[in-house]
């Protein structure tokens, strides 16, 4: 039965890393030379990663997503005690191909059966989308691939999401959103999109504005909300 | 001997948070209550306070330092599994006759000796701000406790540096800039401040713009830094 604040999308906008993409895949496909300290450099290369997105948002000194990512990467390996240049080339190298979940491409699929434009609005910086997406074989179930870069500001700026409604052609309220991230769900709820909250990880609410209209566990439960089961 | 870069100091501005407050006083001084969960809860209450205010300032949602903190703390207190009203008043209470430094008076009341204005520059909302300098004897060392709330946006928006500078009347790079939280000592150093990073718990640097022009590890160094030793 279709979710009645889902009656009537047009579009489903989707975050790419940590929602499509495992961002973790990357440390652990390194982790005969990370060892135990795997989870570790992964976690904190995150949490920088989203921390330096925002602090360089407001402080209006904008790097892309790729020098960002390993900036954080950097400080991770630095908190770790690790100095290795062949390693952090490695890891950058792997955040190109990063693994998709397994329910990514029959999801995407039934959603364009179903009618509806499907497209990524990522942080990512358009060369690094790409290569993601590629890799990942998502190229035949996405409309459109945007990045932030085109309005030079991070999520949860307002920019940001405005750009899905003008590259899509869809009005806020008709783009279905869907993040893992706690905080771009609130973020893209506040701006006035119709929110999916996908909790993958069975994660607590965050205290923000802007509540997302659903909360999913997979992206299987995604075309049932839309009616498309 | 003086530094070379506080040659020309007018004012000394700092952080309220974590620089001239101890902001884990509040969980440690209801330790009875919180038992061995009072470490954890006050790292993810700080976590989230920094992470809420950059991330409504990004949504354009501001909303006050004590909502804030206020949010912040119901989400640790939920991250632990603690469902308790009257510790979570007791806590925000606490918040409010947080400790101070003890390097504080020293320091302040040689930088005024010495002909320096004083002042806070701070993230909390001037009820809290006014709680917290009275309940720890600063009103003697200060000459002014700005807060973010007359701008309405938080740290590090260059429009919460700039408050200081209008207000002091004196030029960004001749105020002296005290914090201990690394991304605001760089948010500071990339608006023009002549930042000191109060390295007080020996923390590693964080990958951001802005450098700060020197680096020590108590307020006690400060005044040499100015030539007032």
């Amino acid at each position: 039965m279709t979710h009645p604040a889902f009656q009537d999308i047009g579009a489903c906008v989707f975050d790419a890393y940590g929602t499509l993409f495992d961002v973790h895949s990357a440390a652990r496909r390194a982790s005969d030379a990370l060892g135990d300290k795997a989870a570790a450099v992964s976690a904190i290369w995150r949490d920088k990663q989203l921390q330096y997105t925002w602090l360089r948002s407001l402080m209006a000194a904008h790097a892309d997503f790729w020098q960002v990512t390993g900036e954080a990467l950097d400080f991770a390996l630095t908190a770790q005690g690790i100095e290795d240049e062949a390693l952090r080339a490695r890891l950058m190298e792997l955040y190109l191909s990063l693994e998709a979940y397994p329910d990514v491409v029959p999801a995407l699929t039934k959603l364009r059966a179903g009618g509806k434009q499907t497209a990524i609005l990522s942080n990512g910086a358009p060369e690094m989308l790409s290569a993601a997406v590629e890799s990942a074989g998502l190229d035949a179930v996405l409309d459109a691939s945007l990045s932030i870069e085109e309005v030079g500001i991070y999520k949860p700026d307002a920019r940001v999401y405005q750009l899905a409604v003008d590259r899509l052609g869809v009005e806020a309220k008709r783009i279905c959103f869907v993040s893992t991230n706690c905080w771009d769900a609130h973020g893209a709820a506040n701006f006035g999109f119709t929110v999916a909250w996908m909790n993958r990880f069975d994660q607590q609410d965050e205290r923000l504005p802007g509540a997302p209209a659903a909360v999913i566990q997979g992206l299987d439960e995604l075309p049932g909300l839309l009616g498309l089961d």
